[in-house]
């Protein structure tokens, strides 16, 4: 049931890092923190959870490699990721007397590595961090890439910057204590990373699916070796998506996004709402001719299979619509929208949100 | 009374941009803004004084050039530069629908160009900007380098990111309008660049200094151009603090910075604490052996010729080395200072605040 570690390079110059994948290994992270970051003094952000489960051996582990160690705990809410918040990471860390050889290590999900990493990118105008990440989808997506940032009330992610971790660490054994729900969630952008760029690695995950969800490391390693991956090798294409390859990534997130903001965002997992939006971007693509018929199928089966949502809850085409316009992905009127040439391969069209959401109810 | 205006090119491979330096052709932003940025709309940001000489002319120059302006006054203090204002600012640009396509634009001194190059870097996780300063200080310092941030209740600039602009546009003709304590205090970095890089820049500003004062533009371009250039070579080499090269520029400003907190910063300007700094730094240089005698006179001379204070006002040297504890530039417990081997040439190196501030009031 062991798997050897591996490490996933992501190559961006001097902004290279190494991605280590592991099971059971939390224990190791002091040491790789203070080698890849300098540092002798880190502040640690986590939520309740986490940091019951794992705080304590992840501070043992940094105050073993020489490090002094301020832990901070935030609510464990999306809501947490606004600005009110990063302002008193600000004060804990000043108090702290943490300083520009300092480092911040951000030990949870999506929320505390971007809030972390937008605070670690402005504070004293940027310190090192590193990611140590508890779920699948911060394991896979969030934590690799540099995007930090906090909402604010007009919508996600509205402000943040682009900085790259110095490190991420990914003990898979912290899935264990994960819901089956937010499991589901995060294999969402799993399934994306085969479904935008690996038609192999697709059929590898329709084969392994349940040993994957089981958490077996011989299934789940490779598998989030290889999404880590993908995604590394997005990111080294087009670091600060201008390219638009980058832009990729947001397959099934133009209408996810808009999805978990009329739903609230304390109502659906992102990775749920990314589901819907994929299914829904895999119709639309075959329904104006861009795939052949039968692309959505299989990927609404896999997500299925995954206990995860593929239908739009609550559908209310004007609410959708007003979401997406202030989504920050709008450039101008159109929206680059992904969709699907086949299982495995992506492309950014431009597309009135009207067109994206046509005024008969999705079928 | 006129010059031909000149272009200095700060070189930082796909973050280059030029410097223009120009007197009376204000009118020649739009098309510039337009140009490097490659926006199609703008976000404005000014303070009331510079607004009502300069802003109209702005405004029809960006329209002009096919730009959408969108114009935000911010009250004129250093008080402004603060993490509420940028919220603001984020809140009127979403309004107005900046989008990843738009840019900013700061018109005004360095409080301006901080605040709003803070505001374009965390935006949308980043947009470009372009600063038209309007200060001496702004012209050859603020404005270039891409250090941008505002103040915490803690201290200055303990919050920000490097963000390069895409253009300065300098027009000399903006200073008239600024009071002479105003122009001298911007003087002060002027002078820090001689003294720290070029000698023979430093010779030429004692034998110019009362046409420069006067804003004749044939003493005047000139000078603010070498001031560009030394300020552009020192960021080429390295951007980002890191090599110690750009560390120099804090000559006079460990001790300037203390001054400016313990007095407060309405009370004192910037540059004025920069000037007593940089005579306290020449002094101790020449008391730690550092720097040949007669080396700090002809500093205090020229900044005395210039209007500049050169004596801590108010001298409390408990107050100060606390205020130089919580400054940015502390690293562990000594303190990277920047002294001169003689007029023309600077090092860092480690003090202890005891040792900056001895314990005998500094003569």
């Amino acid at each position: 049931m062991s798997a050897r570690p591996r490490v996933v390079r992501v190559d961006l110059g001097e902004r290279s890092y190494p991605i280590h994948l592991g099971t059971g290994d939390l224990d190791g992270v002091g040491d790789a923190v203070a080698r890849h970051t300098g540092a002798n003094q880190v502040g640690l952000v986590t939520v309740p959870g986490v940091g019951r489960r794992y705080g304590a051996r992840v501070v043992r582990s940094l105050r073993a490699a020489g490090l002094k160690v301020t832990r901070v705990q935030v609510p464990d809410s999306d809501a947490t990721k606004n600005l009110g918040q990063v302002r008193k990471l600000y004060d804990r860390f000043l108090t702290a007397g943490l300083d520009r050889k300092s480092a911040l290590v951000a030990l949870g999900g999506g929320m505390v590595g971007d809030l972390t990493g937008f605070t670690a990118a402005t504070y004293l105008r940027g310190i090192p961090f590193v990611q140590i990440p508890t779920t699948v989808l911060a394991m896979v997506d969030a934590s690799i890439g540099g995007k930090t940032g906090v909402n604010l009330r007009q919508g996600k992610n509205l402000v943040g910057a682009f900085h790259q971790p110095s490190l991420v660490w990914i003990d898979t054994a912290t899935l264990r204590s994960l819901s089956p729900r937010d499991r589901a969630a995060g294999m969402a952008e799993v399934v994306k990373a085969g479904a935008i760029w690996d038609a192999r690695y697709f059929a590898r995950l329709e084969r392994d699916c349940d040993r994957v969800m089981e958490l077996d490391p011989r299934a789940l390693i490779p598998v989030l070796e290889r999404a880590c991956r993908i995604k590394a090798e997005v990111v080294r294409r087009d670091e600060r998506e201008e390219s638009g390859v980058r832009a990729l990534l947001n397959f099934g997130h133009t209408l996810g996004h808009a999805i978990e903001k009329q739903m609230g965002y304390r109502r659906i997992r992102h990775g749920e709402a990314v589901a819907i939006g994929m299914v829904h971007a895999a119709r639309r693509s075959e329904a104006l001719g861009l795939a052949p018929a039968g692309t959505a199928g299989p990927i609404e089966d896999l997500l299925a299979r995954l206990g995860l949502p593929t239908e739009i809850p609550r559908y209310d085409r004007r609410a959708h619509l007003a979401a997406m316009k202030v989504d920050k992905k709008k450039e101008g009127r159109k929206i680059h929208y992904v969709v699907l040439r086949r299982i495995g391969e992506a492309q950014t069209v431009e597309l009135s949100p009207a067109e994206i959401l046509p005024a008969r109810a999705p079928a």
